[in-house]
């Protein structure tokens, strides 16, 4: 069972934005930490700045930051939002299932992926980056990510 | 957020026996039905075989059934057994995910695809295929899938 990558992508960025505290992460930099292409980072962005989540600023010193709303926003609705309608079977697919109305399968997957939402929908970005994981990803990006002076200022936890 | 092909494809077979009722069907016969290829029916028949969920009986009026096992089997289990064990987020990937064992995210999602399953757990392949998904699959398969004599007998409802 698998959620989309733009999905998985979605639910890192905001992680590696909440360790950043105030500090501003320029946008090809995270793609570069993270290693993912700097388009699908971008295609992910821009997603959650729509969710308002995240927000950008231009120029000199601009970068990503992760809102009020990013930081207690719920990981359910996230992934709700990221995953979209859709059943975790094929139901229409290349040759659409003849059982799609009448089928009890797919109204027990509707159920369980419900299931699976709602076991997220307690937890918010903010959580996702306490201890361990908080500590753990700040000593992994440090000052890289931020726009802040050399040396970095020490980004204030989530 | 997706369910693997063969689990799919497992289910569907399941469902698809457990209306042939007594009747045996024959293999291609049914990834004919199902406008799957062969050799991926085979190939999922094979694994259920082996949990015990189907057999196969050679020869002529040879088949596939589904056991006593089968037909009493969760579809929980099931599901478990044909996505194994792993995370719905790729940690591992080309760019293993630094963060890993320290990981919130990975814990919550566990939860969460536990969750998907405990929600599938009471129900059995028999319960799919309860009304209308028994009667509406009936009638489209009809007696195409039967080994049983010209002009078929009625399957046995499950």
């Amino acid at each position: 069972m698998r959620l989309a990558k733009s999905t998985d992508l979605a639910l890192r960025v905001v992680m590696r934005l909440a360790v950043a505290g105030d500090e501003l992460c320029v946008a090809r930099q995270v793609a570069e930490d993270m290693q993912v292409p700097y388009s699908h980072l971008a295609k992910v962005v821009g997603r959650l700045q729509r969710l308002g989540a995240v927000e950008t600023r231009r120029g000199r010193g601009g970068g990503l930051a992760l809102t009020e709303e990013g930081r207690t926003a719920s990981v359910g609705w996230l992934a709700r939002e990221f995953e979209g309608v859709g059943d975790v079977v094929d139901c229409e697919g290349d040759v659409p299932c003849p059982l799609h109305r009448a089928c009890r399968l797919r109204t027990a997957l509707r159920q369980a992926q419900e299931a699976f939402y709602a076991s997220l929908d307690p937890l918010t970005v903010a959580d996702l980056v306490g201890p361990p994981t908080g500590p753990v990803l700040l000593g992994l990006v440090g000052g890289s990510g931020g726009a802040g002076p050399p040396g970095g200022q020490p980004a204030r936890q989530a």
